[in-house]
């Protein structure tokens, strides 16, 4: 494909996709394909010789777009959204163009650079104390990762070499005594969560082959990790001889969006503080963590001075195309010391003298994207008030479900109260059976229909429907909408047809 | 932005596109901005009001363009090339419009299936035994990783699970005993590389927290790790206490692109196969592997039907933009032991039937973007023969520029020979001391005028100029404008100027 093919073909499609965004809410949202429907589709090997742009194309067309899953569309009220934007899509454009591995400032400087200022811009924008900011007094800072799955176990990891370096700082270091000082530390540590977890903080425990314990949660409190819990947890391991070293706090919790008591788990925390056992928090707030652009929301990032780390994906709720989850960590020392390796085919003199960030230091892989373009673009774009608005929407639309679902006691309980977009119910019923079965009857009729696609959970045995509003598209159309089917089919299983 | 604002800032970004690849090779390779250069450019904070894309374009290429260092120069043979093309350009422009994190099939079937099968098409392209194909007779099959350093994370976490569980298996699961015995293994843990294994297993090896050795290489057998050092190693650690369970072998070392001995290591290791110590092999092939599209290259991939999974990362030289890391098992039930978790909130009856693959168990992250789409669009838009010609091409290169280097004995000795379109070289003199300084002198003084961009690299103490030939747009007229100035530069050094 010649420079020209590529201006005809590319300008096509940005026709194309435009086109596919002004009418995703006219398409039907699950994609219904059938398990195995394109193998059947394609040749069993690749060709041997060029296929034109135009059978490719139509290709995209016929077999592919059957097979996609509308997260775009107004009806996508599963999971939670995953939204790009104009914007970010330009940003992609051109982070593309500007392709390369970008492990090293010098492998493109404005990568590096963009990235700095613009996590710099995100925590401002979001309040996070100023020990996350880059030039903050704790030489703290932000990096964007793929996922918070990423996030998490990156974290978890420097958690871990900082805890055993601490338990194990009085012993010489070459000594045999040391090692297996070590090994005894490491055969007891425990990565804490809460059962509200997203399960990327026990998969990552699992890999990192630690120990992993749910701290349970309650209906009463919200489904919040609490203060006592976490010191009642915490002094029931070490009573086991066993070493909490590091603790998953929520910010909205996949399930129910729950969010934990910050200021109780920092106060739980203190008595560690500042020892060897000093145990590390991270707060991930992977989808609501946008809802921190509102102003009324801040309060609750204020006792994050006193954790160690905190993660949002912008690609969630802030209209920046996957994958972009922003992390933040109070000390940068803690992820190189975990992360750096520095053999000779990375040395530069940049790098040497240590007057540039090396950000492959603070993640997994080597080689990095250039995601900070899109973030730029989105917030210049929009504006932090163009953002707000944004959010405010969904928020909005979420407490304008659980106000209808409120006025019809005779079908519906709210299970949780609108909070940050998301809502979940439940069929009413006699018993808990009963209104399992009904909820999940009705659930699976909505799916199956195709108009809207909704997730759900269970909680402590009890079977939710979720319901997301936060995908920009939404409107209070679409609500009422939904809420005319719910009402239809609960009213098929509670006996009062209308 | 709105719709119409897109339509003509997307169409304009195409044409400046494709002006920037049209021209990208007369632009100076690598950035020469200072360190800090951007921050003082850009505003503190983000704006609080939508900023109009004029004023965001207009920084793009003020601001932005003099910190990009430009890979796909043909005057960039540093590192490993990291190449895009327009069939992937276009690929990622509908695999965002597509925006969604896919983690589930149903989340977008058409991302999982495409993925099965265009993995299918890659192994039957670079010749994989036929245990690595979806449909083969060991269950095994590839997924698509962001990155060699996540793909090795991956396998080298999958090896340890099945090793510990291999080890322990006659123990009673509840045991106190068990867990005894799993943390004794653990503490005795060995990952294996060579020295010229790439720092991603060394880093992985620190994320798990299991020790990592380096077997030596020698300047005689090519730097290739050999069987016999591989049996000596295991043996050594065996005896000392230790448990050697995972090994990287590598196709093509960062260095000098050495080449294993495949055949010998798979010999080495045949005493354990089978065994509960059965030692996993991982074959890393992260830039060379797309050499394997060569018949003549295919042979080398024939040992790899006894080692557990292999990599490359047809982002580097199959000119499939980044990210892109193709990863092959021969049983995918070792990655999804180690990696699956199930909360309710992802359940859905395609899983729970398993009648679909759910590549989040396959990998660290759960998210996931459409990577298969670039892939499909570069075997196809290429064809085949395509991309062995561009493989081809990038080899010849290296080869025409080791002649060039071996015509001039008195300024030149080729430090490693032309191999999948990498060379390394040293400068004439009397001592080892005299060639490395002269050596680094050369490549400093190159890389700082900024026509080239190089790397070098440090092997057994010998400081070496690494050339990679394999980008795109390199032509025979590039490879003798550097023999030119490598030959002024050397005759300096070397003191007979001509």
């Amino acid at each position: 494909m010649d420079s020209q093919e590529f201006r005809e073909a590319a300008k096509a499609a940005i026709d194309e996709i435009t086109d596919y965004y002004d009418n995703v809410g006219s398409q039907r949202v699950v994609s219904e394909v059938k398990p195995g429907y394109l193998r059947p589709l394609l040749p069993a090997s690749a060709p041997l010789d060029p296929e034109p742009w135009s059978a490719i194309h139509a290709d995209v067309q016929s077999k592919i777009l059957p097979g996609i899953t509308h997260w775009a569309s107004p009806r996508f009220m599963a999971f939670f959204p995953c939204s790009g934007s104009y914007p970010a899509a330009l940003a992609e454009m051109y982070s593309n163009a500007f392709n390369g591995a970008h492990f090293n400032w010098i492998c493109s400087p404005a990568v590096t650079e963009l990235e700095t200022v613009v996590m710099d811009w995100l925590a401002q924008a979001l309040a996070l104390p100023e020990c996350y900011l880059s030039g903050g007094s704790t030489h703290g800072g932000g990096v964007i990762h793929g996922s918070a799955s990423e996030a998490i176990l990156t974290v978890m990891c420097a958690a871990r070499d900082k805890y055993l370096a601490a338990v194990t700082a009085h012993l010489d270091d070459d000594g045999d005594e040391k090692e297996d000082e070590l090994w005894l530390h490491r055969s007891r540590l425990v990565a804490l969560g809460s059962a509200g977890s997203h399960s990327s903080t026990k998969k990552a425990a699992q890999i990192l082959g630690v120990r992993f314990v749910a701290i349970p949660v309650s209906e009463d409190a919200g489904f919040a990790l609490t203060g006592p819990a976490v010191a009642r947890a915490v002094a029931d391991l070490r009573a086991r001889g066993l070493e909490p070293f590091y603790l998953t706090a929520t910010l909205g919790s996949t399930d129910v969006c729950a969010v934990d008591d910050f200021a109780g788990i920092a106060e739980a925390l203190v008595p560690s503080a500042g020892t060897p056992q000093d145990i590390w928090v991270h707060v991930d707030a992977a989808y609501a963590g946008s809802a921190l652009l509102l102003e009324e929301n801040q309060a609750l990032a204020v006792p994050f001075a006193h954790f160690h780390s905190f993660n949002f994906n912008p690609h969630k709720w802030m209209l920046t195309t996957f994958d972009c989850s922003a992390v933040w960590v109070r000390r940068r020392a803690w992820l190189i010391e975990a992360l750096s390796i520095k053999p000779p085919y990375l040395r530069n003199q940049f790098s040497d003298n240590e007057l540039v960030t090396d950000y492959r230091d603070w993640q997994i892989p080597l080689g990095r994207r250039f995601r900070s373009l899109k973030l730029w673009f989105v917030l210049r774009s929009y504006g932090v008030r163009g953002l707000q608005a944004h959010i405010r929407r969904g928020v909005a639309l979420g407490e304008s479900l659980e106000a209808k679902l409120a006025s019809r006691p005779d079908l519906f309980s709210v299970f949780t109260a609108a909070r940050f977009g998301l809502v979940t119910l439940r069929v009413a019923g006699a018993d808990e059976d009963e209104i399992n079965a009904r909820t999940e009857r009705v659930y699976e009729g909505i799916n199956a229909s195709g108009e809207f696609y909704l997730t759900s959970t269970i909680v402590n045995g009890k079977f939710a429907i979720r319901v997301c509003t936060g995908v920009e598209r939404v409107a209070e159309e679409h609500i009422q909408r939904l809420f005319d089917i719910l009402v239809e089919r609960a009213s098929v299983e509670v006996g009062n047809k209308e």
